[in-house]
C-alpha cells in the first residue's frame, strides 16, 4: 500500500466544496524570497512569472488582494525565537529592497499589505478581520516558500474556516524536495490544488 | 548541491538556544490517532510508546504537561471546512473512545487537557495563555501525526515566541515519507529535535 | 458641554451600516449569573425574559445561534488571572448547574454552545472561525453581564470586524451604574443600540 | 447596599498576586488622542505628563516599554467597522502627526512600537508574542482612553493570563464620566489599580 493510498483508506484527501467569494493572497513574493543568495532560488522567480496572469485574472474580477511582506524593526526589537533559526530573517526591515514585493507582482492601491514576522500571513496580524469585512470565505494561495509561509498560511487558512486553494504551478521554493513534500500534506489535508490554468474552478 | 546545503547556505536549520522552562505538549496521543483503521497506524504506536519514559521526566520535575484531543459537538455544531477535507474527524465526539488519549499515557489530575477542531493545539485555544500562567517559555512536542497536527503545533509555537522542541522518536506518522519530510522542514525552520535519550538538553 | 456633545463633535456615536446576515449571541446567560448569591442579581433575570422573544425570531428566521457558558476544569488547572480578581467563577464547573443556561432560554440541538474562561466569548475560542462557516458579518449580543462578558465580546465583535448590535432590553447586570455606563461606552463606540422591538432594523 | 457592596459580596475586586517582571504599555498617547479637536481633550494632557517619570521609572529598571499607535494604510484598505463609529480614525495614517507619540514621550530605540486598527493593543498585533520572548507576566497601562483603548487592552491583558496594573492618574479620557466608570470597571474586574507615586508596588 503505497503512501496515497493509506490517506485513501483514511478517507482524507477529498475536495472542499466551492466558496461563494474567494480572495488572492500573495504570500512573500519579495526580492529576498527570489534571489538565491538570501532566501530565494529553486522554482520561486518561475512561480512569481507564473502568477502574474493570475493576478490579472483576480483584478479583472474586482476581487479581494493580499500581499505580505516579512518586515522587521530596523532595531531589531520584534525579533523573535525564528530569528534564531534563521538569522538572516532580520535583515529585511522596512526599507530593504529585499522584503519589497518584486517589481512584476506590484501591489495596486487599494490592495492590502500585511507587514508579519512570523510564517503565516494570518498569524497575529488582522488578516482574517480584514477578509470578514470583505465578505470573503475562500482564499487562494500564492507565492514563496511551499514549505515554509505558503504552508503556514494555509492551515490558518483552513482552521479558520476559509476554503483554500493553491496554485501549483504558483509556489515556489528553494528545494524541490520539501515543495513536493508540501504540496502533498496540503492536498491531502488542508487545500484543493490547481493549476493557474484552472482558475475556472474558483470563480463562479 | 544538495538540499540541505541549499538551507545551510542560507543560514538557516541553526539552533535555538537554550530556554528556561519548558512544557510537554502531547499531541492528539488518543486511540484514533493510534488506530490504522482510523487516523492511525504507521509508526504512531512506537512513537508513543517512547513516549512514557519523557511522560515520567516531566512529572519527575514537576513540569507543565498539556494533552490535546481533537473533539467536535456531538450535532456536529462545530464541524468546519477541514472535515470536508477529512469527514472522519466528525466522529471524534466526547465520549467516542478514539477521542480519549491512549491508557499508557493517560493524563493525571492537575495536567491540562486541550479540545481543539484545528490541526494545532493553539489555534483557537486558550493554550498560550494557560503556558503564560505556567512561566513557560519552551515546549517539548510529542504526538500525532508529524506531518500535520505536530507540525501545526510547533509552527505556531516559535510563531508565539516559544522555544520549541521535537523530540523525534516520539512523534508518529500514518505514513513514512510525509514523516521523514515534516522533521526535515522542522529541523530546518521552526525546532530543534532531540531523541527521546537527550532529554538533558532541555532541562536546565 | 455635555459627554454626548463632547463624542458629537468627535464625530463619534454614528450608526453602523446594516449586516447580510447576523447571528444572535447569549453571552453566559447561566443560572450562576441571573442568581444574586453568585454573579447574577441586578436586572439580570429581567433581561435573560426580555430574550425569549428573541431567541424564538432568531430561530423562527433560521439564523445561527450562539450560547457561551464560563466552564473551568473540574481540577482548576485552566484558571488564571482573572480568578484571583474574581476567585468564584472556578465553581463554574462543566456539570454545575451555576454553568449551565437557563431553562428558559435552553439551547437546542445544532445551536452552537461556546465553553469560556475569559470575559469575551470570542478571546481564545472558535467563535469567530465558527461564524465565519456560518456566512455571519454582524452580530447581536444579549446576556449578562453588561459591563462584564457582553461588553468584552462586542469590542472583540467589531474589532473582527463584525457589526455589533446590543439588545438593550437583553443586556444585564448586578448594578445599575456599571450597566448604564457600558451602555453608554458601547453606543458611542463599538455597537447599535436597538430594543427588543426593534428587531426588524438588524433582519433584511 | 451600594454598588461596590454588590461587588464585595460577590468576592469580586480582590488583589490580583504580584507578578515576577512588568512591561510598560503605553496606549496610543499620540496627538491626536491628546488634542480636543481630534480624540482627545478632558484629562488625556494632564494624564500624558504625569506619565513622564513613570516611563523613566521602567527605563531605570531597563524593563520592556511598549507604545501603541492606531495607524490605518493611506489607501484605507485596511479601515473596519470600527471607522463606521468613529469615521475620523481613517486619518490616522504613518505620516500624520495625529498618529504620532507625543514629543514627551517619544520613543527610544529599542522600545516597542505597535501599530494597530483596533481598540486593544493586542488584538490582532503580536504584543502577546512578544512580551513572551521578553519573559514578561505582568503589564502596567497607562494612556488614553481610560473608557477606551486602554480598558480594551487590559481586558485583553488579563484574558492572556498577564498580570494587569492601571496606573490610574496615567490614563486619560474625552470625558469624566467614562473616565470613572471605567476605573471602577476594571478595579472590581481586571486590574489592580495604583497612582503613579505607588510603582514600588509593581517592581520587585
Amino acid at each position: 500500500m503505497d503512501e496515497t493510498d493509506i490517506y485513501r483508506k483514511q478517507q482524507m484527501g477529498g475536495l472542499i466544496g466551492k466558496g461563494r467569494r474567494t480572495a488572492l493572497i500573495v504570500v512573500d513574493f519579495v526580492n529576498g524570497f527570489i534571489d538565491p543568495n538570501i532566501f530565494g532560488g529553486g522554482n520561486t522567480l518561475e512561480a512569481a512569472e507564473a502568477t502574474v496572469p493570475v493576478l490579472d485574472a483576480f483584478r479583472d474580477r474586482e476581487l479581494p488582494i493580499v500581499f505580505s511582506r516579512i518586515v522587521y524593526a530596523d532595531d531589531g526589537s520584534d525579533a523573535g525565537v525564528w530569528c534564531e533559526k534563521a538569522p538572516r530573517l532580520g535583515e529585511l526591515t522596512e526599507n530593504n529592497p529585499a522584503s519589497h514585493v518584486i517589481d512584476i507582482l506590484r501591489p495596486r492601491e487599494g490592495e492590502i499589505i500585511i507587514r508579519k514576522t512570523q510564517p503565516s500571513v494570518f498569524f497575529d496580524t488582522n488578516l482574517g478581520s480584514i477578509l470578514r469585512s470583505h465578505n470573503v470565505d475562500s482564499v487562494a494561495v500564492v507565492g514563496a516558500t511551499t514549505s515554509g509561509c505558503v504552508r503556514a498560511t494555509v492551515v490558518d487558512a483552513i482552521s479558520a474556516n476559509f476554503r483554500p486553494t493553491v496554485i501549483s504551478d504558483c509556489v515556489g521554493d528553494r528545494a524541490a524536495g520539501p515543495h513536493e513534500a508540501n504540496l502533498f500534506d496540503m492536498q491531502q489535508k488542508y487545500a484543493n490544488l490547481i493549476a493557474a490554468g484552472e482558475l475556472g474552478r474558483i470563480f463562479t
